[in-house]
């Protein structure tokens, strides 16, 4: 394989005036990262078309593979095509999948279509199109005197999307058979990256192939591995071997591998064990709920769940005994157990759970910021409540709450 | 004053391989901005000395500020000064207060000074010393040809302490009272990038003072006005005259300003007619109620709420009639609109909004996946029901019917 050089270039005055941060940057290095690409240069340049030029006439000099994001909207500050056509000389011509595409879009919100619309399906005649699942925009593909050229909307969704479906697999292709790499993510729930460092410490170390390196994500920590090898046969088994040392030490918090998300492990195990799940949620307002319904499929396990945010709520509709909230208070672990008893009960389901807490910025009952109660409750009899103290803003608390929740399931469910 | 261009040099293989977003740029690019000095270009570049010194060369040439961040540690990839020497052909010096500073540290925490250490302390001969008071190496300031060089750790701490004590005095400085800056950011909701640019499009084109930017975000489209002047009245006039003549054309879809959003806008117009609202969600899962009660002080408005993603919870619990759901099925004008009422009534609020549709992957009573009803429903007898048919992925559709719901819900209380 010729080790290429690869560089990414954004386009965007927000950029430049601070407004956002260059994570669409971030994030296309990890993926050529995996994928044994070494990115040499960002750039990021406003919308100017002088300086985008100056841009795109330097990627052309000294990268093999640029990846220009931004600049493809239908705005008159929308300059990446009118910048490349200057280096390349290309024409530019019509996309008509694109127009049926934002015709039929505006049919369906019974808008009216403005002129400016066809600018997004403006492509280089020649170009490869870049399906965008996620939006209006293609990508391209262009080569240009032995360069390699994408063209990606700035949007973050459209441009993992696009990337996702069209240009890992050219990456894939690109980097052969005779050196191949192949990844391998473990992911894990309720251990710290610095424990699960501590734990694996020697075989970091150690690590050459595959590589190790565990990495902090916002639901868990996660571990890849890349392995450089022959033949998939062998990068399997480099693979396979390395994930068995690492799960005989921390395995008790593994629950999947690559793109599993802890929600679609936890219903999988519920349609596998043919269980029904419902969560009645205070603090947490509808975000685990709302996890769990992401997945697909989740219809068949999660019947709904109710937001109790108010106490009438938890009382009136729940059926929360208004003894246990005038002894106990709404934010306690009878109040917990009894609003998992009861969401089971009333949404006809084997397994509840329920979340109570205080999100801030004000206490409640008493009771600190950050003090959370998670119960689980199953039609045989099973019953167990954790109580947690969580720090940081509103938002991180009620976060942390769906994912400790989405953890104890998991643990539950497994056992 | 001299119009000055910017431009800031990230020096870290970190940044390259994703390991982190550049946020040092963004956070400089708003102060720079802020002192009306145009930031015309980013660059990030690995811990490679040749590929710094062609870095700093391209700077040298088409800036007249250059700020670096990064690469002054104490370890042996910590290249920056090297690459500076390179071009500028300084002698490099060591900086006794600074080699003071390193000992006295090392002595505080009783533990021995490795050698490397002292590398912080070298600097350029001849250059200004940028006081560090939140770590050890100090930032430097180098004239070069008449370009003005400013050096910082990577360390976003240490880069914000250094910039905030002695560059903002120096940028100050530079401005003078001449040339201050000012951005307001207007909000809008429901109208599309283009259809909004094309309604200020003679305003966009004739901008000069304030620039009118407008920018698609994930829930909705933003205009960014910038205004420069030689006082905070005439700033506020020029923003405000601007702003008049954008709400004049679409200040319909106009919801707020700066970092307000438009679940904060909603509870505010909740609370200020002291207004209940509570939601009936089945294809968003929750997500629609989760933002409203993100907000803090949500708890004042939103009782709760009710994922009713089963049949049986939207008769049993929610109440919708079995007829209504035999002959017109889940996904459709009555039940949307039952599903309004009852939620409303039964938690005991003043506003009921309903959301039923197809989020795919298939079909659902023979209703195309995409296809969403949203309806509100008010105690004055107020029933609306609006249709939609979303395109995208599951995810997609869902986030696009809870924004809708948004949108709808804030066209509802501010008529």
């Amino acid at each position: 394989m010729k080790q290429v050089k690869a560089e990414i270039v954004a386009v965007g005055t927000e950029l430049l005036l601070g407004q956002i941060a260059n994570t669409n940057a971030q994030w296309l290095s990890q993926q050529l990262a995996q994928y044994g690409i070494n990115v040499y240069n960002h750039a990021v340049v406003g919308d100017n078309l002088d300086r985008v030029e100056e841009a795109f006439l330097q990627a052309q000099g000294r990268s093999d593979i640029i990846i220009v994001t931004g600049g493809l909207g239908p705005t008159d500050d929308d300059l990446t095509r009118e910048a490349f056509q200057r280096i390349s000389k290309l024409e530019m011509v019509e996309h008509q999948a694109t127009i049926d595409k934002i015709e039929m879009y505006f049919k369906n919100h019974t808008s009216n279509m403005t002129p400016n619309n066809r600018k997004q399906a403006r492509i280089f005649k020649g170009c490869t199109v870049l399906k965008n699942n996620a939006g209006m925009a293609p990508g391209m593909k262009v080569e240009l005197e032995g360069k390699s050229w994408f063209f990606l909307p700035g949007v973050p969704r459209e441009m993992k999307r696009i990337t996702t479906d069209e240009i890992i697999p050219f990456l894939r292709n690109l980097t052969g058979d005779a050196q191949m790499i192949k990844s391998l993510v473990l992911k894990f729930i309720g251990i710290g990256e610095s424990t699960l460092e501590h734990e694996l410490k020697d075989l970091i170390i150690a690590q050459s192939n595959p590589t190790i390196a565990p990495l902090a994500q916002d639901d868990g920590v996660v571990i890849r591995l890349t392995a450089k090898g022959s033949s998939e046969k062998q990068l399997d088994e480099l693979l396979g071997k390395t994930k068995e040392q690492i799960l005989a030490r921390v395995g008790d918090h593994f629950f999947g591998e690559n793109d599993q998300t802890i929600e679609q492990v936890i219903v999988e195990l519920l349609q596998s064990k043919n269980k029904k799940l419902a969560a009645a949620e205070s603090l947490t307002g509808g975000m685990f709920t709302e996890k769990i319904i992401s997945v697909s499929g989740a219809s068949s396990v999660c019947p709904g769940g109710l937001v109790c945010y108010d106490t009438k709520v938890k009382q009136n509709i729940l059926g929360v005994a208004e003894q246990t909230i005038q002894e106990e208070g709404t934010v306690s672990e009878a109040c917990a157990a009894e609003m998992a008893d009861q969401i089971r009960k009333k949404f006809d389901s084997q397994i509840g759970i329920s979340f109570t807490g205080v999100a801030g910025p004000n206490e409640i009952e008493g009771q600190p910021v950050g003090k959370v109660y998670i119960a689980i409750s199953d039609a045989n009899g099973y019953k167990k409540v954790d109580s947690f103290l969580f720090t940081g803003a509103r938002f991180s608390i009620r976060k942390r709450a769906s994912i400790k929740g989405l953890e104890i399931l998991f643990n539950y469910l497994k056992s």
